[in-house]
């Protein structure tokens, strides 16, 4: 009887283990998904408070950027670690119940890697990356791990309510420029018809090789350095049930905004 | 020593059915979400063929709206059932292996139900429901059983290549008017800044109450009847890998060709 009873128990051991790790594997094999959290229309209008935390952010992804709650400064997550770039140009380890107002994050897996030949600014780099990331309807994330002759940088100071919209804000941004300085891209690249919900083209934030800088990229010269991208098909869009998210005009058409917050090219 | 191992293994037993039904409740437990097959640009720009089965759609959802490769009709999902309304103005029940190249579906739970008090037109209806689904810049998936004056449904007929953009294939549409119906509309609200993944406001299939015929909603008379509506917050947007969906012009904004397709109200 006993024997018995530990087969059975050993052979329902088995069953359960097999449909663990076929569940787990399944989950492993997802294709590559971008978490957005909030919209870029939504960071436009001055809605610079989410409830999403780093710690609950860090469970959708090893790699991307953003910012946090009031606007202070940039978000970079690099290797599964979150980074919280100052308007002082410093950058800190974010802690795990700092929150986020807007966030795009991904598992990166190189899926390419591409070296250029010569040195490029941002327009030739981005213009480079174009004849190489073939679809431009999907979304990529880019990592780029240089040696940069210069880069210019913004962080935004934390706001005080009541928010004013972030064309305004940036006006107050403090720019910072490094020279001669290695360091790592952290890119997504978001289609066109995604606008509203992302920024369309090319979002780059900068992190220091020694991970004591960054921000978001205004400018650069990019010496010598590879670039490895993963391609994305699927987004996994959350909106935040806030108030100040349901109330925030996101009807109108915010795409000269946009322009005037990301810095031309 | 086998009493001990039988112990042990009920132990395991029972740990990996925790662990089983632990996740099986946090996937249970997830906030609804809006599964999105390809964009409303991609069809506007002529991407008339998709991969995915209604078979991997009906995993995805029990409820929404799209169409069928080829263009070939309209998609209506009820409790489960795909049902593909022709050009004639016939429906049948969607075969497992037929394809979308487009399609928005979730799994409808009723959040809240109210009732019009008056005959309302289509343009009444929504701007009634604009007034009970508080949160623009949320989805709502919206499912009227009621009998209706008159219903004016449009499908399109299955396309040849090389397809023709949406703004001139749909006038070929074929429109067919319903009299004292009673049906069901299945709606999906979309805000604002999803154009060109979604259709923004407003977007009904009908399907008569004998599940013989339907279509695109271009008009109607609701006499009476009752609205169920579920809050999304969540989406889900898969774009297709296929060369037709890389190589379609999803740049320019499309906002005037989808007022000449979905009809004015």
């Amino acid at each position: 009887m006993k024997t018995k009873l530990s087969r059975n128990s050993l052979r329902s051991v088995l069953l359960l283990l097999v449909i663990l790790f076929a569940t787990l594997a399944a989950n492993a094999q997802q294709e590559p998904r971008l978490y957005t959290y909030s919209t870029i229309d939504a960071l436009l209008a001055g809605v610079y408070d989410g409830d999403l935390t780093v710690a609950e952010l860090r469970t959708k992804g090893n790699f991307g950027l953003g910012t946090f709650n009031r606007l202070d400064g940039e978000m970079i997550m690099l290797d599964g670690v979150c980074y919280h770039a100052k308007s002082d140009g410093t950058v800190v380890v974010a802690g795990p119940e700092e929150k986020t107002p807007l966030a795009y994050v991904t598992r990166f897996r190189t899926t390419a890697t591409v070296r250029p030949g010569a040195a490029l600014s941002l327009l030739e780099l981005e213009k480079w990356l174009d004849q190489r990331l073939q679809n431009k309807n999907l979304f990529y994330a880019i990592r780029i791990d240089g040696l940069f002759r210069d880069v210019s940088v913004r962080a935004v100071p934390p706001q005080s309510e009541p928010y004013k919209p972030l064309a305004e804000v940036v006006r107050t941004q403090v720019v910072h420029d490094y020279a001669e300085t290695r360091g790592v891209l952290v890119g997504i690249r978001s289609p066109a018809f995604t606008r509203g919900v992302s920024v369309p083209g090319y979002h780059w934030h900068y992190l220091t090789g020694d991970r004591k800088h960054g921000g978001h990229v205004l400018k650069l010269t990019l010496a010598e350095g590879s670039a490895r991208f993963q391609e994305i098909a699927a987004l996994d869009l959350q909106l935040p049930r806030s108030e100040g998210f349901a109330k925030a005009d996101q009807e109108r058409d915010r795409a000269q905004e946009l322009k005037k917050v990301e810095g031309e090219r």
